[in-house]
């Protein structure tokens, strides 16, 4: 029996705690500020109000001020927070770190520096640290298609546990792994790290083609446009896999489950597709947040962040101009209020006959 | 102004004269021996039956037995016909080819020889044309994301030309290419091709999972196994890319429109993906395609063809035993009648910990 501990309760985090509950180990949820009704909710019932299933009894819940007893004797801890939180969460572990506890985290992103340098938030997270829990604690991610609910309901789910630590990864998958939630390892952190963030980015493409159609005057029959999402798909498959190659990861990654296994997911349904829906029926970023409730938009936040970073990257002479002609326009629709206006003759190193030129020129 | 001849008038087959229409090409569409009321309805109303949209009125329709009129002067001559009736087409090409016509075909699919080398249509098309005709004739082949309904509603399509010849692709892609059918080309045929191959199989793999989830006494909430899904079609995308090194093509060409663009398209519906669910849900293959009225299924018969060729391509040290466990499986579904029990511990290259044992050696 193993003992983790479990920093956020948002879906899939806590989702977790069921395959880890199903080998029998220990596992300690603890909320963050943000999360008081819903320890509330588990301390009283084991449910999480978003999650159908009810957790395995096992699993036992703690309010934040309740962290270090939760923490103390834990000999894996999972940062559960998202992107948004990542800072948060550091500064929290670095003072309830068990000295000898394996780190995996779930956030995806990048983040930019003011160069223009994207690093990735397993690093992020330990910025805060001291020297020696940082040596100690190296930082893996679960990447791969993994729909909290799904996992939570024990449906079959592959994923991938990637860090610098291959004995630390092989002692993780054996303590999470299931019948159904089946665990391979990568030591290619940052290629895994690269497609978790950029997957939110491209399902939003993908999202743009239901909204443009509806633009257009509805959608009879054929009633979707499954050729254009299809060839955004590709175009953002493509792309994923250059800017791991950048990055200094192994464009491989991109080509299984935590690039095009998780784009593929991400691409069906959720909150990044339905936000590019509304970007392609007209609405600006804002307006389509509103309209949805202003949720959190992981895709939209690694857009603005990563595409922002594009210029520098080529002022650096890391990519060239005509690179990631996809990541741009989402990075224009969203950051500049551009028009939809996705610009196929730049895809795929340029559509013959548009090669010489460059494409949407009004647009960039 | 091209003259244009398409031999066949399936739903790609006809919608591919829109572009070619709008380009001002003058454009034959010549029925085969079971095509007589489509172009009977074509000749009346400028209606295909299958397809709601009018063609163009300058599209001509011809009977077969009008064949040599249609081709008569043709400076492209485009192979409609699907995978089971290449050698029919091929034959019938034989006696219309005009001397200097650039040949294009789409279907999709792979012939296994005896001793499990697996041929491109391309190349079975001109298997009974005489040695100059093969000399002046080089078959070019169209891949990609391209459902017909949409391509002739005019909605934005992206395709990849493959052929061997880059000056033909290029006069190709521009009599073609519109700005609503944008077209790239590619000189790796091979990889092209097994990829137009393939997807279709592991589209009816990623058909699977509804199937299963059914199986299992429904699908409540949550209402899908989208994790199981994408699983397949990460597997399906890394088998893709091991099966185009395999034989001779570049394996980056599964990795855009060819390969996961159009695995994308055709996972999210169609034939292949509704076989796939009534195999999911415990039909064998015969009572499946019973249920859906024996269409024709592109994506059995590659299962059947390539499936078949493993066993014989491992036996010339070409694919090791424990590759391609997804098409294995598959094969094992549709020609042997083994329930689905998807080989989970085999994807990836082996889950960790199951690496060194045989997965479900029992179905194998």
């Amino acid at each position: 029996m193993t003992r983790v501990a479990i920093l956020g309760t948002g879906q899939t985090c806590t989702a977790l705690s069921v395959p880890l509950a199903d080998n029998g180990h220990d596992v300690r949820l603890v909320g963050t500020h943000l999360d008081r009704e819903i320890i509330d909710s588990i301390k009283a019932s084991s449910v999480h109000p978003d999650l159908d299933e009810q957790l395995p009894m096992s699993v036992t819940a703690y309010q934040l001020e309740e962290a270090p007893e939760a923490f103390a004797g834990a000999e894996i801890v999972l940062s559960g927070v998202n992107s948004f939180g990542v800072r948060w969460a550091g500064e929290r572990l670095a003072g309830l770190l068990p000295d000898r506890a394996l780190v995996i985290a779930i956030a995806k992103g990048l983040e930019a520096a003011a160069d223009g340098e994207l690093r990735i938030l397993t690093d992020v997270l330990r910025e805060s640290w001291s020297g020696s829990q940082r040596d100690r604690h190296s930082v893996s991610a679960i990447t791969g298609p993994m729909i909290a609910s799904e996992l939570a309901a024990r449906r079959e789910t592959c994923v991938v546990f990637a860090g610098r630590d291959q004995a630390a990864l092989d002692y993780l998958a054996s303590t999470f792994g299931t019948d159904a939630y089946r665990v391979w390892t990568s030591t290619d952190l940052v290629g895994c790290e690269v497609c978790a963030a950029l997957k939110n980015c491209y399902a939003l493409g993908v999202g743009l083609a239901e909204g443009v159609l509806q633009a257009r005057g509805g959608s009879d029959r054929p009633d979707r446009m499954h050729n254009y999402e299809a060839a955004l798909f590709a175009q953002g498959a493509a792309e994923m896999r250059q800017m791991v190659a950048v990055l200094g990861g192994d464009s491989e990654t991109a080509g299984w489950l935590p690039g095009v296994g998780d784009m593929y997911v991400t691409s069906t349904g959720g909150r990044s597709v339905r936000v590019g829906r509304l970007l392609g029926g007209g609405a600006r970023f804002e307006e389509a947040s509103e309209r949805l409730g202003h949720p959190t938009l992981e895709g939209a936040a690694a857009i603005r962040e990563i595409g922002g970073a594009l210029p520098k990257l080529v002022r650096r002479g890391m990519v060239s101009p005509e690179d990631f002609p996809l990541l741009r326009h989402l990075y224009e629709v969203i950051e500049l209020d551009v028009p939809v206006d996705v610009p196929w003759s730049s895809f795929f190193g340029g559509e013959p006959g548009h090669r010489r030129t460059t494409a949407h020129a009004s647009s960039d």
